[in-house]
Formats: structure tokens, sequence, C-alpha cells
């Protein structure tokens, strides 16, 4: 294999050196060989992070696309309420790509498993034709029978969210506007938190009907969440948690709350009978409208008027006019 | 999402329809869930299958590059000697591919799968920035302490390779020459099967001492089994099984057989007490040399005289100066 490969795969043997109880053999084998605990089932996501689709090296540090790339895993797992086992990383870079990209690159997404405990315990590499390709698959375990699917919500049950709305889009459309932007200002776009924690509260207490994460945008991932359910929903609007950004702190605009996506928040239905705390996990928690039997998705405006919430989510650079001119 | 991956997505869906009993959830949800065996282990390997890396869109295809694809992850599984459960793939195609190349993409990978019983059972699917990009990730399950490591081979083990070798690259090399070629005069290259059978015979009859597949080459291959076991190895020239291809089957040049990557067969090791039949499985099965406790990796040739066997194996396109030019 050619040379950035081999390093790589140093890169990526080093980083799986400390082995995790569960990774009975990782890299340096045809397969992992992972352990599952007994009565678990386990769990597989696998998420893109390709350059000039999900991210730019001119906008996103190195550290910020690791992170983001592993963020989408994790947040999958949360969203069924299981626990991280094991992440893999199949990774092809140019060959021109400075080592010092991949280093960070490394340093970002290994922070954020250490931070979750979560293995690093295989992948592929490759050169790649054009552009920085990651591909990340979690794997995680459940307890059998407990997963919280998209299709658990019941005509009457209360929806939640986790967090708050729109940071992911907000830090997006500003440096589409040709802003420089301090990631600390843009916390949310630039060091997204998986809400794995919440997930497993919501499922060793029984409290969720049905979840999903916001990767896509509140009005795509509910209406996927419906659609797996057969059931509609009404949200309010006065009570959609808005993000706040900037500098001055202020809060993003409802077309983000509404559709922005990578928020990585949780979504979730709760029987009407439970009684939720404001947090759960150190995490807001905020209701915010109603599963009805009819199909129909609802938005109810501060006036009272009432209109249909299309699914108008996340797509990624592609909407923007300006897609796939950055590898 | 654009729409080539709503178009893509349907066809996944489509193509999980047919829920397999390890299956609890496939796609539709944020993650897959998964039963395993009780007293099993779980096995994970991922493979890019990069356009202009690992295929050409001129030279093979869409449903020899959809076989090839998956067979990349089910021959990792055999080489530990366990068996499938499921695949997942994430795959990434240019806004202006003809939907028909996916379609045949999809067919050869499906009817490879349904060959081997392994449920398509998620994924992710975006655009890409240049040329198609496909990981597959293939899940399966070993019992408890069974799986056949590249670690445990001895001093004095005999060493074996299923199948006969150089077939795969002498495929490639007539493609770089420049010919048309019919995929049943090169079956080993368009056409490849992964050893699953084998792999899982040699496990339950505790036959080999390790096991690798060869996707490098012999040469590379060997030299990771011997790193990974800290041994050495003597191959006998006179003793490996030559691939005949072309329409008068040929023997393939010996720098193919050593050195020549993609022919999905296993090398493995086994105690030298141990009778193994000449064929396993139904597949040819070839002494070709010995473990030695010296570390150096010994290729003996016809006239007695004895070389290194230097790894000199599979560097995909890159290696031959035309890399890159496809996508």
């Amino acid at each position: 294999m050619p040379l950035p490969e081999k390093a790589l795969i140093a890169r990526i043997r080093k980083a799986t050196k400390t082995r995790a109880p569960s990774v009975v053999a990782g890299i340096g084998d045809d397969a992992a060989l992972l352990k599952i605990r007994p009565g678990y089932e386990v769990l597989v996501t696998t998420d893109f992070t390709l350059e000039g689709i999900h991210f730019r090296r001119e906008w996103h540090a190195p550290q910020v696309v690791g992170r983001r790339c592993l963020t989408r895993g994790l947040s999958d797992i949360a969203a069924m309420g299981g626990e991280p086992v094991a992440a893999f990383l199949s990774l092809a870079v140019p060959r021109k790509l400075p080592q010092t990209w991949v280093d960070g690159f490394m340093k970002g997404l290994l922070e954020l498993a250490k931070e979750f405990k979560v293995a690093l315990a295989g992948g592929d590499t490759a050169e790649s034709p054009a552009g920085v390709l990651a591909d990340i698959l979690v794997l995680g375990s459940v307890p059998r029978g407990k997963a919280i699917l998209r299709s658990g919500a019941g005509p009457g049950d209360a929806i939640y969210v986790t967090g708050e709305l729109g940071g992911g889009a907000a830090g997006l459309r500003e440096l589409f506007a040709g802003s420089k932007l301090r990631s600390r200002d843009f916390a949310r776009h630039f060091h997204p938190v998986p809400r794995i924690a919440v997930g497993k509260i919501l499922r060793t207490r029984n409290l969720a009907t049905a979840m999903i994460d916001l990767s896509d945008g509140l009005s795509t991932d509910l209406a996927h969440l419906c659609e797996e359910s057969a059931v509609g929903a009404e949200i309010l609007a006065t009570q959609l948690p808005t993000a706040h950004t900037g500098r001055k702190r202020q809060p993003v605009d409802q077309d983000l709350v509404l559709h922005g996506g990578e928020d990585y928040e949780l979504l979730f239905s709760a029987r009407q009978s439970v009684h939720l705390p404001p947090k759960i996990g150190g995490v807001r928690v905020t209701r915010i409208g109603q599963v009805m039997r009819n199909r129909r998705i609802l938005l109810r405006n501060e006036d009272g008027s009432v209109e249909r919430l299309e699914p108008k989510g996340w797509q990624h650079f592609a909407s923007s006019g300006t897609r796939g001119d950055t590898s």
C-alpha cells in the first residue's frame, strides 16, 4: 500500500493500544473481535464524513472534523438508548494531505472517544482520489428488548427535545456568509456533544416511547419518527428551546430552530402521565408538543394559527449552491 | 438530502425488506439492532471500495464492483473462522451517476449476500464529491474463544493455502495492458468467492493454528501472519498452486502468484501432526511451506536455492502509475 496508508495505520494502531475490556482483538487481524454482555443486543450505525459535503478544510480545523465525525455515530447510539462499545474508522486521504491534518483529525476523534470510553477497534485506510473521506462505524449495546425505537410513539404522548435547537446550523450559516467564527461562540457547531447519558437514563427509567437524534433538523427528524410510529404531531412554536450564538449570544432564527441540522440533540416522546424533570443527566429537557392520531405534522404559532410543518431539514452543503468545490 | 440519496435509500431499504432472524430492526431507525447468539463473540470488519483506487467504471461492470465490495468483507470474516451475520453499506455517489449503475452495483452485492445468507441491515448514503465511494461493513460471529487469529502460528507448523494464486491480479494486469477480457476467463478477478465454508470447517475441527485472507498478496499477507505470530517461514516455490487464466488457461506468472492481490483465498498454518485432506469444503488445499522459529521469510526455489521473500504485495492501482484518473 502507498506510504500515507502505512502512516495512517501506524497512527490508528497507536490509538488502539489501550485495549478496552470489550475488545478481545483489535487492529492487526482480519476482523476485530468483540465481547457483548450476555442478555444484550448489538447496535450498529455508520456515518460518512466527506470533505466538501460535511465539512470544508478551510472552515473546520482537523480536530473539529474528527470530533464531529465520531459525534455522528455516538449520537445514533444515544438515540437508541444504547451504550457505545467500539468505533471503527475508515479513512481515505489524498496523497498530498499534510500529516499534521491527519494527526489533528485523530486527536479530535480520540478525545471524544476517551470522553465516552469508546475503544477505537479498527477500520480501513486507503488513498483517496479526491478529498478526505471518512466513514465512522459505532457499535453499541443495549439490554435485549430495551432499545428505544422510532416506532413506539402513540397518540397523546408528549414530545420532548433535549438542549437547544438551531445552534449547529447557525454556525454553518455564518461560515457560508464568509464570517470568521470563534468556536466558543458556536459551540454546538464546532464542539457537539452526543447525548449518550440522557439516552441511557431515558431507557433505564423507561421514560421514552420513541426517540430519534436531531441530525437532519427538527422538521425532518420529527417526520421520520412520526412515519415510523404511524402518527402525526403538533408542535408549539413558543415552546421551542432556541439556541443563542455569537459574541452577543443572540437567539438564532426560527427557521434554523425548525429545520437546521447537526444539533445532535434527542427528540423523544413520553406518555402524558409520565412526569419528566426539567433536566435529565444535567441536560435541559423541554416539552415542545404532542403526538396526534391524525398523521399530519402541524406547527402552532404564537397567535394560535396552525400550519403544516414541512420537512425542510438538513441538505448538507449541497443545498447551498456551492457544493463540491473544496476538495 | 439531495435526490440521489433518496433514491439510494429507497433501493437499500427495498434490499433489506427480507429481514434476517438475527436482525431485530434494520434501516429506518438510528441504528440497526442485532441479536448475537449466546456464547458467541462479534467480528467486525470494514473495507473501502473507491473508484479509481479499487475499481474503474470502464473496466468493471457495476455488478462486479458490488460483488467485489462485499467479497472483501466476507473474506475477512472467513479468515477468522467466523460466520457472517449482517452487512452495512455506506455508499456515496456523484450526482450524475446513472441510476442503472447503482442498480447493477446493488444487484451484484445482494446476489453475493443471498448466496451467503447475509442480511443487508443498514448503512449510510451521501452525495460524493468525486467518484463512487463505498465502505462495506460486515459483522459476523464466532463461538467465544474460537476465532482463528493471525497470531497462533508456531515453529514447525505446516503452511497451507486454499484454491489457486495469482488469478485476481492476472485479470488486473491484462486490464492495464488494455485488453478486453471475458469475465469467465478471469473468474477470480471478476467473480471472487469468499472462503466462508472452508474457514468454518477449519475452525469447527480445530485444524488451523493461525489464518489470514489473501487480499494483499501471498508475500505481504504471509509477512502479516508471521509478524503477528512472531515467527518466520519457508515457502516452496514448486508447491505453489498457480492459477490458470485466459482463453487458453495458461498459468499466470510467478510474480503474480507470490505478490498478486485480491485472490481472497485463505492462508493458514496447522500443526504438522494434523492430516489435512486435499480438499476442504470442496476447495483445494495445498501445503506450501513451513513455519520457522527464525523470523526470516524465505522462498526455496526448484534448484534448491533460497532467497528472501520480500513483501511486494498489492498496492491497488496506485502502484501502476495510472492512479486516480478515472473519477
